[in-house]
């Protein structure tokens, strides 16, 4: 390539590290900032993410992308061409934006999801209503002025910012038949399933621990370039080289910090094993939220929660803790770890649930941000669709239209990315499953090696060269598509 | 002040927000990074170096710094003045030195420090005499180019990095009284002092822990606003509303965490109550390396290895760990603690012959950046001034001239501050004791207030408005001097 698109190499790479000290600044509040240090860390972060900022929208960067495109010359494998391509999309997005909006939206935002925490603990919609409002009006004259530049209807320009190449068009069939499937499965799912039996605690937290890590190194995560950690909410942080997983342990039941880690440890392998030749270059990073969410399922849900891994993880469970070994037979791991239940809570959700509260959400938030639903409306919307999927409605707010921090902090299109991940997971499954003899008897065994090896040639290798589509219809042959996940939930809850 | 003054808070504010990050990630890679996560870090902290580099040597700060000097008006408490001159005196230091050496030395410090590691490990001084030929030659290129800019002679401008306000002359003279003390008390000293018994172990690291942070808490530290963690070396950091202190445990003894958390929480102490007006503000920072270890070495040595204090703590060691009690008698604490030994390695060296280790760097990195001694003499010229200074030889250079990492990584004129402030903290802790009556009955009770209180009103509050001279002459009523230190030496070893 050209010597613009060198330059921009070195601009992109600097704006990534800044990126990395994000990452572990972010981390560090989570995981190790004692309360008092969070004034300041907000200023610490805002400061980065103005600096990061700047570098990206300044001038020099608009003639050096006009420059190295007209060149573009000279990139035989597609990389660098993607590159620039990625690098002219960050562009257009952090441009698209003036600096006033972005200013009121951060403030704004911030000042909401403070007003949230306490309506949510109140369960009183009405005191955050009002900034929900401002909140929402500033996403939209934010998604309106994205779409102009993208070429995009408002709320997929949203969606772009977390899963680019996914717009509201291709989520909304899917999700229909995803509801049908729904609609007639889950009766005779409640009607079919048995109750397990539970396995006798407790279950001290250095040997969930100790557990949790020998399990995250037979995923595959290294060591060396990782750590394990507490926090309230479980995350995948940190960098490529330096990854940081964490989880929260209840020594009442192990099963919460294991399929956390095990989750996690889902996202680790993909930002562990994304091309490092690209390390710092948009081409090098993950393909977008629902390609990292179907990593994350792919492990936890797909292969971990599946009959060959609990055939081996039975015995080890019941080595670590003792107890009544018939509550560690695959079958009964299989009763617990896969119970169906109709709940208002998103985040406690089972797999086949799942997919409801985030068609809701993804309802309701194109509304939002079309006009076409008003915010002092959305608690009977919610009400009202929980209703029409679930059949179950909220005693109040905190169990409707309050539960999940993302509106309230701005974050509108994000969403789908959870259902989406969990039907590429199950497409990517099904593909490694037929491109791969005896992986399911690899995992029986404990051994990831044969799955991990698939994704790192099919996904991880790719970094965000693909789309999301073009990346799926690489590794299974076709695009995202529902199939194989309504093929998964039939075999594993209806045979 | 004027429009000029107030753009520069807006300009510093921001490049001491970076700084706050640094530390952050400086504090994370000794404390909790992987191994593998080194390289990345280091390209994290350079990138923010650079940042932090660029702002303040931006061209529009010069002219700003023209306007507000011109201006100066309106600042009744002079806190806003000295600001001015500290922004003017970091502008100045920052512009000094081309791009090309900074580059250089940081190259070249960063792979001789390397080259350190390996030579200190196999003690051979001749793998890394060349590379330390390279660092002390670029070391005194930028000597001489802030020396010109700072209207210093080289060797000063480099000190000035460290602890502004005192010069090779200031320590020459206090050094030489220093020296002639120590030669004539050192043997009196050793003639007269009386085995210890050392307390049985072994002491559990829980234990030893639960001791460390309920001391630094007693001493003053606010853990809403601080950490307490474990690092190879120990260490404070972090920013003033996140404090990060560190220390290692050996369950065979713990004095070693105790006086280091000790130690520490001084360091900590200075940064917590540093002015809050002037947070991210030059004038809100500590006045220097020596008046910062000044803090530590209060705590750790004047106070808690002080009579009054060792007999409030032997009864809370005696409950914490068992045992013997005459071991924990004051007494005995003091024999253990204060016990005095010729030794050949700086940081296990006792309160009395530290200064040796110190005055005998100080002479010789002085001859080094003078062009005075060439590195290839450096092995003997710290042989014979060992011999001199203590009476004792190195078997090797690793017990020599390659026991410290300074020099190897370009640092010349820090080692001074380690002794000023061991002086600084006894004349300090003489003028608590005359203007607070009952301060050694406080510390006896193992109440530390009084003493805190005469600190942030003398020292902590002040920032760097006063450099540490005239911080010493307000507080003291006199300029840094041996005097309160060979007094405190003479009553604690020799009466």
């Amino acid at each position: 390539m050209n010597a613009a698109y060198r330059t921009l190499l070195a601009r992109f790479a600097r704006i990534h590290t800044i990126a990395e000290a994000q990452a572990m600044l972010n981390w560090d509040a989570a995981v190790m900032m004692p309360p008092g240090g969070s004034a300041a860390r907000g200023d610490q972060l805002a400061v980065l993410a103005g600096l990061a900022h700047e570098l990206l929208v300044a001038p020099e960067i608009a003639a050096l992308l006009d420059t190295a495109e007209a060149a573009g010359d000279g990139d035989e494998d597609g990389w660098g061409v993607a590159n620039l391509a990625l690098m002219r999309h960050a562009h257009r997005r952090a441009t698209a934006l003036p600096g006033d909006l972005v200013e009121a939206q951060a403030r704004t935002n911030s000042a909401c999801e403070k007003v949230w925490r306490n309506a949510r603990a109140a369960r009183d919609f009405a005191t955050v209503a009002p900034h929900l409002d401002e909140v929402v009006r500033l996403a939209r004259e934010a998604a309106q002025a994205l779409g102009a530049a993208l070429a995009m209807s408002p709320y997929d320009a949203l969606m772009d910012g977390f899963q680019p190449g996914i717009g509201a068009a291709d989520v909304a069939p899917i999700f229909a038949t995803l509801e049908a499937f729904l609609g007639d499965a889950l009766p005779r799912v409640e009607a079919r399933q048995k109750p397990p039996h539970r396995p006798e605690g407790g279950f001290p937290e250095a040997h969930q621990e100790a557990l949790c890590r020998r399990l995250a190194a037979r995923v595959g995560l290294d060591f060396s370039h990782a750590r394990l950690d507490r926090s309230l909410h479980p995350f995948c942080g940190g960098t490529q080289s330096d990854i940081r997983i964490t989880t929260r342990y209840d020594e009442a039941d192990f099963a919460q910090s294991l399929m956390g880690v095990l989750h996690e440890s889902g996202h680790a392998l993909y930002e562990q094993n994304l091309p490092r030749a690209y390390a710092r270059q948009p081409v090098g990073q993950a393909a977008g939220m629902a390609v990292h969410e179907s990593q994350s399922l792919l492990i936890e849900m797909q292969a971990c929660r599946g009959d060959a891994f609990l055939t081996w993880l039975g015995p080890v469970l019941h080595q670590a803790f003792g107890g009544n070994p018939g509550t560690y037979a695959p079958e009964n791991l299989a009763r617990l770890w896969r119970r169906v239940a109709r709940g208002l809570i998103r985040v406690d959700a089972d797999e086949l649930t799942y997919p409801a509260h985030v068609i809701l959400r993804f309802r309701l938030e194109q509304a939002l941000i079309a006009g076409d639903l008003a915010v002092a409306d959305l608690p009977a919307a919610w009400r009202a669709e929980m209703e029409r999927l679930l059949g179950i409605a909220p005693r109040d707010d905190a169990e409707g239209c309050l539960q999940d921090i993302h509106w309230y902090d701005g974050a509108f299109g994000y969403f789908p990315s959870y259902t989406l991940g969990a039907m590429a997971a199950a497409q990517l499954m099904a593909a490694a499953r037929r491109d791969t003899p005896g992986l399911d008897a690899a995992l029986g065994g404990g051994d990831f090696a044969p799955l991990r090896g698939w994704l790192a040639r099919q996904v991880h290798g790719h970094g965000s060269r693909l789309g999301c589509n073009d990346l799926l219809r690489a590794a299974t042959g076709k695009p995202l598509g529902a199939e194989d996940f309504l093929a998964h939930l039939g075999a594993r809850y209806l045979v």
